[in-house]
């Protein structure tokens, strides 16, 4: 299996890799990370995206600051400051931040020492092998849910973005009912979101369908919509990067529209993320900051202009979908059917 | 103005010229056509494309046959065949039949002779002239409607596709509309959707905005929900490529999804398009074949694969709102506002 985010030792040298998401899918690299620098710069050109994958890569990245600060005799304050760097790399993502403050508050001390950095691993080590066994028990959740409301067949789904092995430490959320289904005998056919702007549909769930042996194919995200009203999808299924107190769900732009063409077909809406992903302490979507991201990401494709020059681009990397058009959100603690009414769904910290 | 369908005569010699909407807004090309085959090309690559601007082009386009068969000498059934050539080259559009037809039926005898030419060119000059009459028409009425719905302000718009000018003979559809509120100091942004996956949003609304100075910004298809959902637009607005008898719209892939989004924000979603854009034959939208478009269109951006070898797309060209999700149906003739019921909104033949 893929490796999205691993670390590893070599010749005395340890190091985070990441495989760069913006090569795939038609070159296979790795990025080897040995300073906050290079991942605040990983994650911000996305290069490591997908929330779990987030969370691992916020548990990691203090272990690549303290180690930073081994090497140039960072003090305590200065350490501090960088980690908040890593925690920051992207707004809407709660994982990132997450990852980060478990790792940190697992430590007694936040200090540039090898102690400290072998707590920091052992940590991080644990939020990766954590994060596969919710993704593969979320999966089995998921898939036993839609197979107790759609009936024991082959079933054919839309899907968003990425939310596959690429998209976590190992297996995936949204990817993973996907595969568990297909594992059962039970998956027919995928409609894959291109989801633009960066494609992540088209270069990486569809690579990794192909990998797994599922049938698909990829449409523009506009598709979606007519896809569930003729009838050719039983469910739908997204990732996502923030679930609030009340089932609201922040996920990649583009995810609202299929809810409300599943709500207007009648056929499930499901989100599935780790538990993780669920931010107890934010009430409601609409208190979720929205990513603004580059115009030249709409603008051009494939580094090539294919606007007028001068023209504005309207750039929202997330949306959020009102947990009264989500039929279940999936975690690895079970299922959450939201109802119309705005009430907390998971209990508060 | 720029044309983006015109018959010219130099030299003694007459043409179709088009406007390749392919290769804009970085290059500005013209295509001469003067043969059915490059004419049947340039409408199924989409170099000339909007519904009202094909109407012009069946039009149009019979005159193109009737002059390559008195080069060729074809007789009264070749010319017939070659004719429905230009009628049949994109199904889901109605208005090419419709200008062909409109041409055909004026000719005492589809025969490849120079009264023919003659007869045949009057006859699509007039649907050019009517095409730009129509457009000024709808889009008072649809500027008043709108005004009166929402009070005489500034209004922040989201937009589909192209209907300006390149999508018609002149001045626009839906465009027109937007066209209308500005001289009228009523439209305040324009948010338009890239619409993919051949991109007419940031190449050619987006470009034309730029001319009219009309302030605008592109955003991924998928960004039009979260848009509206957040309050951002006042309305929504597109074309038709076809209106069934119940109001039913079939417009380029990902229209349904503002029409969604538009209704569970409270806003209205207005169509836009000429009375011939009006099918009164077929009763509602289910029976309409929607086209499906190769799939390189999806998986390759500017020439090149974004995705991995082998990948298979699904490509519909367009998609059907339901009338019950239209608030208003614009066209020269006024405005009807379909009700919930699915009843005939316009006379039959």
């Amino acid at each position: 299996m893929v490796k999205a985010i691993e670390w590893v030792s070599e010749d005395g040298a340890d190091r985070l890799r990441l495989i760069d998401q913006t090569k795939l899918p038609l070159s296979e690299e790795y990025l080897d990370i040995v300073d906050v620098d290079s991942l605040v710069d990983a994650i911000s050109t996305l290069a490591v995206r997908g929330a779990p994958a987030l969370g691992a890569a916020g548990a990691y990245g203090v272990a690549v600051a303290i180690a930073e600060g081994i090497e140039q005799g960072w003090d305590a304050q200065e350490l501090a400051r960088q980690v908040q760097r890593v925690r920051n790399a992207r707004p809407t993502a709660v994982n990132l931040a997450w990852g980060a403050d478990r790792v940190v508050n697992k430590l007694p001390e936040l200090v540039a020492t090898p102690q400290a950095l072998h707590e920091a691993l052992t940590e991080a080590h644990l939020v990766a092998a954590e994060d596969e066994a919710a993704n593969r028990a979320l999966s089995k959740a998921g898939a036993d849910w839609l197979i107790s409301k759609l009936g024991d067949r082959k079933l054919r789904a839309v899907t968003h973005c990425n939310t596959g092995a690429l998209a976590c430490t190992a297996w995936g959320t949204a990817y993973g009912i996907l595969h568990e289904l297909h594992n059962r005998g039970n998956l027919e056919f995928v409609y894959v979101d291109e989801t633009r702007p960066l494609l992540q549909g088209t270069r990486l769930t569809s690579w990794e369908l192909g990998r797994d042996g599922i049938d698909h194919a990829v449409e523009v995200d506009g598709a979606a919509s007519s896809t569930m009203l003729r009838g050719l999808a039983d469910f739908a299924v997204i990732g996502a990067d923030r679930i609030t107190a009340n089932g609201d769900t922040a996920n990649k732009v583009g995810s609202v529209a299929l809810a409300l063409a599943a709500e207007r077909a009648g056929i499930p809406f499901v989100v599935a993320a780790p538990y993780s992903t669920v931010d107890v302490d934010t009430a409601t979507g609409d208190l979720i900051e929205i990513e603004q991201r580059p115009d030249e990401e709409v603008l051009a494709v494939g580094g090539v202009s294919m606007a007028a020059p001068g023209t504005k681009a309207f750039n929202p990397a997330f949306d959020v979908t009102p947990h009264d058009l989500i039929s279940a959100i999936v975690t690895e603690q079970g299922v959450v059917e939201p109802t119309k009414e705005d009430v907390a769904l998971f209990p508060g910290n």
